[in-house]
């Protein structure tokens, strides 16, 4: 057991975080997260209600510290989506990607809702909104990790972070991490846990495709670009300061870096696009991973993930502090 | 005392490393941090041999274990250079920046010159590469690194290269790291040691000029570019997979990304630059610092870099150990 400000203020057993990764962190994977003594976050992203609606319930039948996953800003387009969330009266809200009026706003509406409020950050200047904002938690989220992130590394960050922070609430330090080695670090630099998303996916539970998992194994971090191309070709709109780490195939490799073309060809490429992720053809989808692609070799049960993480953690926390002949009593 | 491969192996009292910064890590440097009990490196960089006499006399009186550190393309052009360092025997030669050919080539002679030889990677291939050709150590230079450097992050860096090694030899993590949380989170991923650029070029010893470490005091992390502009304007022919990490100012703004327009001007703005850097223009000099600027808030005595990273990771290190209630004895 390793205790940090995070499983003190959650009341969970481990300081592991299941990322809250849209169309992959349904209720099945958030909730054997949960049951494993971490924290599992249905992933909300764009929105679909009866995702949503069959997903939540399966990770609040769980009875333990849950929560779901949201983009801010498409909130403001769909402020039905943010009521539908609050009514579930998730343990724990996370939010991700918000301007600072969004995180001022959805901030405290959770918190009056009487959840956990997580909000992810990439920089010192977020961070600082977001604790003015009465964020319970923060996760500072490097650029090695799957799917969006902006440019700032984690090692780096996660110290950024804390000097804003002061230790006034647990830090949780996403981007890079996938196995005990991990924890142990993010634990030496000062954080309160770890966030991991492509380790997660590639678990039993996870709603990744077939293929998408296949690459999740197959696959290597050198394997992985940074890309707008999924965002323009749905129409989302990302803020530029945020790209999505994907693994590379046919459909990267053609547009990647030519958004302008991509939009204006949309209304041809798109519908072809979206009928080639229906069948799960993986030289068109997107593949979201980080960079830890490296350190995945097979598809796991989430909770064997959690237990592995947590243990092997503690045996390097153990041996080093042996080596390094410090009184560790 | 934190024990690990690399200081059993150079028979050092502290895992840390300076790195060999051209016109930063002189013998003054690379002398303060070898009695302290750290490696010193003296950076040969291009090559100037009257500087290299003078500073290598410093590091080498220290009667301690100290090296010298170079970029082994330059050699191919000035084959004396090469013979010169080895006429030093130096008890660590640190090799970076070199090709298959050249990481064979110079690594055997180094080896059969009787030195500890140390090859900077970048990635897994590289590793393999340098473990082949007969490397001592490996160090693990990450993208958040100031000066060149390749494009993958520490975080996953480190467990590659690991990977690779099989724990055969010492690897020493660099790209990131400026104080005692830096060495606890190397640790804990797995690494053998932290080597250090931007800290110790903020050091009382180090040569950087009076407007650069004002720059590496008051400039933060956020302040930093990658760019080729000072390669370019040199015409010192590097590597495209490698850019360098340096304070942004008025040059690389007017210059970076006009790789090809620079070196079409270079005749007209060599000269002028040449002559700026001479007097100190902190708006056209370079400046090359890491990912860490904002950890770095003084000039200090280099002995005292070594001792507080050190210690801090000492009591980080016992605390985590106590905090994870796992046995440590």
């Amino acid at each position: 057991m390793i205790s940090t400000k995070l499983t003190e203020l959650l009341g969970i057993d481990h300081p592991v975080v299941c990322a809250p990764m849209g169309s992959v962190s349904g209720g099945r994977l958030a909730g054997a997260v949960t049951r494993a003594g971490g924290l599992g976050l249905v992933g909300v992203s764009y929105g679909d209600p009866a995702f949503i609606d069959e997903h939540v319930a399966r990770a609040s039948e769980t009875g333990g510290v849950w929560g779901v996953g949201c983009v801010m800003f498409t909130f403001d387009t769909r402020p039905g989506l943010w009521d539908k969330v609050l009514g579930y009266a998730p343990p724990v809200i996370a939010l991700s990607f918000g301007d600072t009026a969004q995180v001022q706003k959805y901030v405290a509406s959770a918190a009056d809702a009487g959840s956990h409020v997580v909000v992810q950050v990439h920089d010192a200047g977020q961070a600082a909104v977001a604790v003015r904002a009465g964020a319970s938690v923060l996760v500072a989220q490097g650029a090695e990790a799957g799917g969006h992130h902006a440019s700032l590394a984690t090692l780096p960050l996660i110290p950024a972070v804390l000097d804003v922070t002061q230790g006034a609430m647990p830090v949780v330090a996403a981007g890079g991490f996938a196995d005990g080695r991990g924890l142990a670090a993010a634990l030496a630099l000062g954080a309160d846990g770890v966030m991991m998303g492509t380790r997660f996916a590639a678990t039993e539970e996870s709603l990744a495709t077939a293929g998408f998992k296949s690459h999740l194994v197959s696959a290597r971090t050198a394997d992985t670009v940074d890309t707008r191309s999924f965002d323009v070709v749905r129409g989302i709109p990302w803020d530029e300061a945020y790209q999505a780490r994907s693994v590379g195939n046919e459909f990267t490799r053609t547009w990647t870096g030519r958004d302008a073309e991509l939009a204006a060809q949309r209304a041809t490429v798109e519908p072809e696009w979206t009928a080639a992720v229906a069948r799960d053809d993986t030289t068109q989808r997107a593949m979201f991973a980080g960079e830890v692609l490296d350190q995945i070799q097979d598809i796991q049960p989430a909770a064997q993930v959690v237990h592995d993480v947590v243990a092997d953690a503690e045996a390097i926390l153990a041996r080093l502090a042996r080596r390094s002949g410090a009184p560790t009593a």
